[in-house]
């Protein structure tokens, strides 16, 4: 950490950052320019200290941070890159895996009628919420229980493994005991009760990147799911809130390099939230495999314009299959295979 | 609602539209022009019904809104202004209400020693974090239940309502029984399963608004609040997430004429977790109250060097003091008093 | 446009927006609900009108939009996509166009040795600048006019087109004697005086979003080059800004496929600004050809740690004939070519 | 400069961060840690260097600036606040100064009822727009020349300064020659070629915020201003650009007291552009005043239902009549006058 005095800051006003640096176990190094002092703060744990902790001391103009908030997810902790196996679909690795489905299950018939499809289609994992979490009271919530069963039965029927969100504390076990991946929505990446209870299972979580969280926010509260010894963390990009209002959430296609950089964990994008429009969608899902995703959620249902939640983002059949056909051939331009 | 359809749409196509509105109980009207044809959806309860509904028929170009998404909360669903008591202490009335405290407490004298300084300087509620929810897991969590008993023991010594936030379902039941205000912090503005069951309390609840959530989104959250019958809802704006990085947050000081104009809710200002900076602490108190804020909600702590938590945004008592005396002549000049 | 009138507003008060249309030359039709009363206001010009003439007018809540602000730029005026021809090279045809070289023009010699190693490598056109607009007044501020004989020699010699911005109107008359295509800076996207002589060239102008720019802002800004005859306008997606602090703009992704839908006009991307470290221009380059972008603007240096300019951002040879290689694959896999 | 090297970067890579700052003249400070090597390079000038300079070099992770990129603007460099005479009305004083008119010259007869009006209730100095940049080239762009000759009939009749908007470098002679103030707008804010210009005239320069400025980039750009010897600049805050819709955009209250400490210019506020809607100008002009700004920049239309531009945004003249009586006990409540 780097503490910048004031100029015409005292003597005493440095040694005081000096002394408090030392009393947490830090190592320092004085740099006494003409105009001003600056304090380098040393040790390998620097990044777990808040830089408000010298912020406050008096002389203090500002502080800045050389190491990163988080660790765990750290490519320095765990330079390979982590592969993830969800009951035989790896994560992570050669084979970019699309995860499709409903947002909502809304019947047997439905769920299982887009399971078939989007399986035959070249889908490995099927999605379907079954508790959602709506921003108005008055909005349809889910069939929940029921969801999860009408999941299970596409899970034992179709030997296909299922994803669907977990909202709070209450709903991991039940969600646990049915789903095979547990993703946290956007709202709950900064949950972090739901996320440390969570850390305690050996699920893959799915930790979906808060709408306004910085990517080394995501990245820390990944440690949060990390740090109890859980290491089957899978993130996704799902779209950030900016000012454009042509889509629901602007995707941010560059925090896949950067993830890819600074971490070792997989990360997959949704593009059917990020547009809002399933008709921006396949584009979305396109330029997030040349970007080095490891996968894609998207949604899928058979008559969107009967759909009971987020009808118009999501593809139908065929346009799913349109879709899987336009997507084989960019993973392979990127030498990995969908 | 209005929904345009494309140009060149078909009279299947609008008949399409109309049709679901019919079977929504919505009333239509056409309105036909040379270039493209426009249908408003009329009804008291649009409302209520996502724009997606019609969005996602063939030969709809876009859907707007002309009815809110959220209800109880706005000034046409109650018209006055409310007022709501806390043990005593009106918020939303002729008193600006200022609440002030540390923002973790960490042990009872530091908290008993603060708690007598504002109140003696004027402030007519007490805050104190118990459970502290951080961006990384490394971080202090806060001394959960012991802090709950000493907010009790300051609350009965003192005779002064206390305000903690709950952050999960879990805390609800204890925070309930020692807290008089119970917030429900940024992170936690859209946990809508935490909202639904603080909606079954009687407790006033102060729902901070999410650090991205526009001021609609934010009162469709006061929605599930009020929606199960608990009337006791406070607003507060802690700053929103900009570019701008002189500051942790950008206070929207225009939220607080919007709100006033759109809803009854009383709103109060959160200026510490906006600034991040003790030093435009006071700047901020003062265009709140200037603004029409009904309260202000302050971190305040002994001494800010030593604090665990954001010791940078606190004031320290003699600044508290000074704040204090400057914001009496800002109240008064708006027709109010601190 | 549609107006949305106050619960209450009285029959005066409708009559006035009424009248108002009319002296427009707008029809208008009612919708006279139970709560409120909607003012559909129609006409094929409405689009050019400012909704606040009619959000002032007493006892209107609010108005909205149907028919966009901006009209040439738009598909339903000219349902084709456009193609633009710069000295033999289409954009927007089926080709994706790489332009390549120095942010600043620094010597001759660095400018003719890039110019010969990206046209080698399948670059089609050349940038460097000449004027650089610079944040601050103490930074390199480029060759200015002996850059611009520079450029000159580079087409003359390599027979490749040129491109270089022009950062005022003064600078138009130079800059078109010697440059293919002129670049509007995203800092001048709403310099309408600029635009408004650009619009009086023949000259291909290519217009980057404004970093906070909306796409109907800079949609609208391109009916200002358009609007008097100028018919070769190219859009160029830079990055916007966000919150995000891992690079320096997050690239809209999302543009693309909305720009086609709503446009005639060819889009490019310029992943070296947006990302402002070269380790992240291959992925984004890669993901917008994926998402249907027509070209790519990108910053090539034979030494990036000696370039004055933003040599952080930019490929050494060696990395963009890497990129190259990449790219052909994803070009192929969406039936375009390098 | 902090330049923070990677994880095992080599020796070579290191001595070559050394070499070139020595090459640059400056200073440098080596701190060897465990994990990885950080870099102080020091020396006064470090603020006017590019990061990049280093970022570029190999093995560098990242690099940090504790210099700021300002010099003339900053408060170190000119410790005691600015105070500018503008025709004997001192900005930045004791006294908060009033801004008021309409923002478009329509008419002499509408200028001058309003400067009257104005200055009756205590304005001193008028505002009018005679070159509107407008987001759309089918808007009203201003009466221009005429303008002017209205502006400087104000001036000579009612003895008070006016203030009008420069839009480009054509426009600097003639509003030179009419006005006592140069606003340059929120749009232009980085049109350096015209910051350049200006920094030769002894006219007052209002340097607005641009939409999507950081503080820090504002006051970079008033050292444009002032790098050749124009004293005379005032800082305007309208609001940025977030993601908020209920208002045009969102005034950033915090600016004022950041300003106030890292800078020594004068600092006032645009309610009118900022809100987009008169109802909340009068809230957001109180707090402006409460936070510490030196003025205020408003929006006055005798017949705003008739303004031909932003009639929404402007106040009439009772509402003007009313915020000016409520501004004076604010004004006092801070120790100034209106």
């Amino acid at each position: 950490m780097i503490v910048e005095m004031n100029t015409g800051a005292t003597k005493e006003q440095v040694d005081h950052v000096v002394d408090r640096a030392h009393s947490l176990g830090f190592e320092v190094q004085l740099n006494i320019g003409t105009e001003k002092t600056v304090v380098a703060i040393l040790g390998s744990d620097t990044g777990k200290t808040d830089t408000d902790v010298f912020a406050v001391l008096p002389g203090v103009q500002s502080v800045s941070r050389v190491m990163k908030p988080y660790k765990l997810a750290s490519r320095e902790f765990h330079p390979r890159a982590s592969k993830i196996n969800v009951s035989g679909v790896e994560i992570g690795g050669q084979r970019v895996v699309i995860m499709a489905g409903p947002c909502a299950v809304e019947s047997e018939k439905q769920l299982m009628d887009t399971a078939r499809a989007v399986q035959k289609l070249g889908a490995s994992v099927v999605r379907g919420g079954a508790f959602k979490p709506r921003t108005s009271p008055f909005s349809f919530q889910g069939l929940g229980q029921d969801a999860l069963k009408m999941l299970l039965k596409v899970k034992s029927d179709l030997g296909i493994p299922v994803i669907t969100e977990v909202i709070d504390i209450q709903g991991i076990e039940p969600v646990a005991k049915h789903a095979d991946i547990l993703p946290v929505g956007a709202r709950n990446m900064q949950n972090f009760a739901l996320l440390r209870e969570l850390s305690k299972l050996k699920h893959p979580i799915l930790l979906k990147r808060g709408l306004s969280a910085t990517v080394t926010e995501w990245l820390t509260a990944a440690d949060y799911l990390l740090a109890q010894g859980n290491r089957r963390v899978i993130l996704c990009e799902r779209g950030i809130r900016t000012f454009e209002d042509t889509v629901r959430f602007s995707l941010d296609i560059s925090s896949i390099p950067v993830i890819k950089q600074v971490s070792h964990l997989p990360v997959i994008v949704d593009p059917s939230h990020a547009a809002g429009h399933w008709a921006y969608v396949p584009s979305i899902a396109k330029a997030a495999i040349a970007a080095g995703a490891d996968g894609i959620l998207i949604e899928v249902h058979p008559k969107p314009e009967e759909a009971l939640v987020d009808g118009l983002q999501s593809l139908d059949i065929p346009n799913f299959e349109r879709l899987m056909k336009d997507l084989r051939p960019i993973a392979q331009a990127v030498g990995r295979y969908v």
